[in-house]
């Protein structure tokens, strides 16, 4: 029985993130999700126009379950009852650093990724799932009435937020020596959050 | 007349650098630099090793680079009898992103490079680079007798302000809607120095 348009495309989606998260941005060739979709090269080419297109898509995903496993973090501390601003940004990183270490091969390939390389308007639905990412973060600092941000303030200092601890986490990579001196990936990511809310604190 | 060895390294580094910032890690072909230099494949791998110890002695100049100009950037404020922590922290972000945008492809086959390819007394030696430029946001830190940080402190400290600014740079690269938004890259460098500093003084 022959797949219909939608869930080919769902199965080449598939197939391409699995490569991506295998091999990177190198592993995404048409011939071989050809071969595993059981249709032909030119029919990739239909469904979804070209590799970068292909590779927005995918990056999309990625995007969609991190953003997913940021609401989980945050539905399982209101359940707990967490409403500390430090604890609530700390976890929300720490799921952020787990989804990284858990997709380290695709995850680099999407850094590596520019947008621009996708036709118009998915570039603009790309930007609104990284906005999205940023809102997560944005309504924990909203919602901590003692820090008097604006809506604005919050959303830029969200994106500080997720840009720094991005940062730290690209960097600290591999460095073990780190690791040994006290300044791994997480006591920078304490340090950072911690202080960042304490000067955002008004006096 | 034949360079000598010390010479004829110093020139294939050279045009690697050249190489590296023109077109990136891909660009980096022994047959290439081979050509320009006027030697023989076999003798690049002779002086060098292999390619990948060569993309790391031009990324240990280019650290090199932005070190003297960190230096260089202390040394005019210094003259200048700016003393304040924020405005001195701020000019060496300013002198990073300067940098990087003046050296855009290099900097990001830069980032890209893992020391780890390199010979383990070469990533020693990379590390040293990385390390020294965390010393020049140290001191800074260090020189602020109010914010009693003791010189580990100061040093994990330095490593975050300088992983944060660099995911700042590296996440809104090419990102104008940001721009736009009041919500750019001086924003958010600003932002980070700012709230990070404040929430570092004691009360």
């Amino acid at each position: 029985m022959a797949l219909d348009k939608t869930e080919t495309s769902q199965k080449v989606l598939e197939i391409a993130e699995r490569l991506l998260n295998q091999g990177g941005a190198p592993a995404l060739q048409a011939r071989a999700i050809a071969r595993e979709a059981g249709i032909s090269v030119g029919s990739i080419y239909n469904l979804v126009g070209d590799l970068d297109q292909l590779h927005g898509m995918a990056n999309m995903r990625l995007l969609d379950r991190l953003g997913e496993a940021g609401l989980a973090t945050s539905r399982k501390l209101k359940e707990k009852g967490v409403t500390d601003t430090r604890e609530r940004l700390l976890a929300l990183a720490r799921t952020y650093l787990a989804f990284v270490q858990a997709h380290p091969v695709g995850w680099t390939a999407l850094l590596a990724f520019s947008p621009g390389r996708m036709a118009a308007d998915a570039q603009g639905a790309y930007e609104t799932r990284l906005d999205t990412l940023f809102e997560i973060i944005a309504s924990v600092l909203a919602d901590d009435k003692a820090l008097m941000v604006d809506n604005a303030r919050a959303r830029l200092s969200a994106r500080v937020l997720w840009s720094s601890v991005h940062g730290i986490v690209t960097n600290s990579a591999g460095r073990r020596a780190q690791q040994r001196q006290g300044e791994g990936v997480w006591d920078q990511i304490d340090l950072l959050v911690t202080t960042f809310l304490r000067g955002m604190e008004p006096r």
